[in-house]
């Protein structure tokens, strides 16, 4: 981790991925982040990938950092407790990250009651508040139905939750964003982002709004392909694929370079009458230039020409499933400083990520694990000056728990 | 535009998504963004989709809201001008947002000689500086090999350039958190951020390196299919495409109310021995599950379920393709406070949206659209204090350019 934010302190109420990704990436950028929970765990505490008994890698690796209580909110006393905690003092406390839709006590202006200045940041799946999940967000929007092989009736699905990923990174960005306001104003406020909204948001930033409504143009299926420049995917001598990409000019002039196609390229470029310097011209030919290819790699292994193609500055990869990426990749091991080899209780260790982001002025340290449900419900309840004989009654009663009773 | 950003100033050099998106993310919460760009355009300046005479959509979208400046940075003068504005005095001025990869005067430790506190945000390719873009992480990754239909061994790639939008969301809650940093203790920094890193630590934290390394766990390719849940699509009598998510138990109950398959599915989990209440039971007996729902959408049309869907909280869409979307979606218009239609020089007008994220204590105010090359070249250097016949030398010199002139 990398502590930038020390010192700021968010409560986080909220399941899946975007609202907890935005509390992990804060919490692995140093901030406190308290995730409080039902006694029995949030509805992701099962979610898969599980271990073969039952225990969730998904929350664990949603949850990094996090310190972690456990509440029965169905009670006054939970809810009381809740509420403290949220809006308990401090200049860098007071910030809620929520995606829960409970109404009455937890909303932004019961809760503001207790705390004036409070930052609420809500991730909703649309605007209106309905039930909308990255699943459908993405056939929503069209993805799937331009994803897939040239040709194909199929609609294809992405298997990372890009929308649920991109919005997280938001909803930490807008934390930020209102804590800066809150120190220069005094002002805290709600802050509100819906999955649908971030999806429709990029659907313009990425141009294809424009190209619908001025080109009138529906972009289909276009395999692996590069829209509008050049990159194809090819199988080699050994079985291995591979994908060469050839954006932007200089991409393009390593690929000639090192597969040995420069004569090759120009022959084809005065037959068809096409300047393939031209970006956009490399993708109209793409199928051409794919056939003179197409023999450099069939007749290769991989070891025959990565290192090379390494030298040459050729902007490639090998296809790789997530096994392959465990076991051979090495900036996918502690080599990479991003990276360490961390020990989750009845789980085992495996390798765990920090922070991303690299911050010069700041120590990269080794990452936390996630929390065991309930595992700080006691400093907790003592920081927010709950008395001892206070916490052992609300476990007495079953309104907090801690560890290992889930 | 959401003004809670106003005055944070970042100076922008960067090209195609990740970079280019964190500055438009950041011009759309309303910091003064100004990116500089050869006089001819940068990399990304005629990217695809473009309209019928060549204007870049792509470009359009993702510099909505900066300011732009055109510099010959061949020249000494062009240099200085570029060093002049990234190092500009002020106390939320002095970042520098980036993805070239210029040695020498733009290094950072070059570049600190000028303002010993500057910001520099640098997004990379992989840690080691490699060439590496989204097109060629998604694959060394793993995603490609796990997406698609059942059974097919073709990779299939993401249309929805994800690990850039995912990393420039972070690169712009860096920016944040050096600031932050750098208002408490006046020191700046180099913050350094890899596309490949930023993929490697999803995959870490979405449990997938946990998967492979504790379960020995290879996640094949599963179709549509809610991975450890249930999501199935279905083909509905008028030949739309539907799908529904049953992830949380509320959800699967609302698809049985809404279906009437209670008892359909009450004897299915009889005949299995299986507790379909239970998430991972739902994924495994998807096959058996999606057999029962399947007459269900094959002898209806959207419109005569689509509404009791909604009712019952159904979590479900419908697939669209991009065109669709534009077309048919209210959420996708001006309706959503969101959006605006926005003039385009060169372009004409259509649907640009702004921050999609909404705060309480801030107006939404409308986008502004992006600038032409150069648009802003004389008032920028103005600003930076050149008098208005260094400004006439530096055109005639061609060391600078207005728009118009690529």
């Amino acid at each position: 981790m990398v502590k930038i934010l020390e010192g700021l302190r968010i409560v986080e109420g909220a399941a899946f991925v975007a609202a907890p990704l935005a509390g992990m990436t804060l919490a692995q950028m140093g901030a406190d982040v308290i995730r409080f929970d039902r006694i029995r765990g949030g509805l992701d505490h099962e979610r898969w990938p599980v271990t073969e008994t039952g225990r969730s890698l998904f929350w664990a690796g949603l949850n990094k950092g996090k310190r972690s209580i456990a509440v029965d909110m169905t009670t006054p006393e939970g809810q009381e407790i809740v509420t403290r905690l949220i809006c308990a003092p401090g200049p860098q406390a007071g910030i809620y990250l929520t995606n829960l839709r409970v109404r009455g006590w937890m909303d932004y202006d019961a809760l503001r009651q207790h705390r004036e200045d409070l930052i609420m940041m809500s991730v909703k799946g649309d605007r209106s508040g309905g039930p909308q999940v990255d699943y459908t967000v993405n056939p929503a929007i069209g993805f799937p139905s331009a994803t897939g092989p040239e040709g194909s009736e199929e609609p294809v699905g992405h298997v990372l939750p890009a929308w649920d990923c991109i919005t997280g990174q938001q909803a930490a960005l807008g934390i930020l964003a209102a804590e800066r306001h809150r120190a220069r104003t005094g002002k805290g406020q709600l802050v509100e982002i819906a999955l649908k909204d971030m999806a429709l948001a990029m659907l313009g930033n990425l141009g294809i709004i424009g190209e619908v409504s001025v080109n009138k143009y529906d972009r289909p299926k276009m395999g692996n392909s590069l829209y509008g420049a050049y990159a194809q995917d090819f199988v080699c001598a050994d079985g291995a694929r591979v994908i060469i990409v050839g954006l932007t000019n200089r991409q393009w002039d390593n690929i000639q370079r090192a597969t040995d196609t420069r004569a090759a390229f120009e022959a084809l470029a005065q037959r068809l009458n096409a300047d393939l310097d031209k970006e956009g011209e490399r993708f109209k030919h793409r199928a051409e230039i794919t056939k003179v290819l197409k023999p450099f790699f069939a007749s290769r292994s991989v070891d025959a020409f990565g290192t090379e193609f390494d030298r040459a500055g050729v902007t490639w990869a090998r296809y790789r499933t997530f096994m392959d990426v465990v076991e051979q990749d090495p900036d996918c091991s502690v080599e990479n400083p991003m990276f360490s080899m961390l020990d989750y209780p009845g789980i085992g260790a495996y390798l765990t990520p920090g922070s991303p982001i690299a911050f010069s002025d700041v120590e990269r340290t080794c990452p936390r694990r996630a929390p065991s449900l309930g595992e700080n419900t006691d400093e907790i309840l003592a920081e927010l000056g709950y008395s001892d004989r206070d916490v052992g009654a609300f476990h007495d009663a079953k309104i907090v728990a801690g560890p290992g009773s889930e």
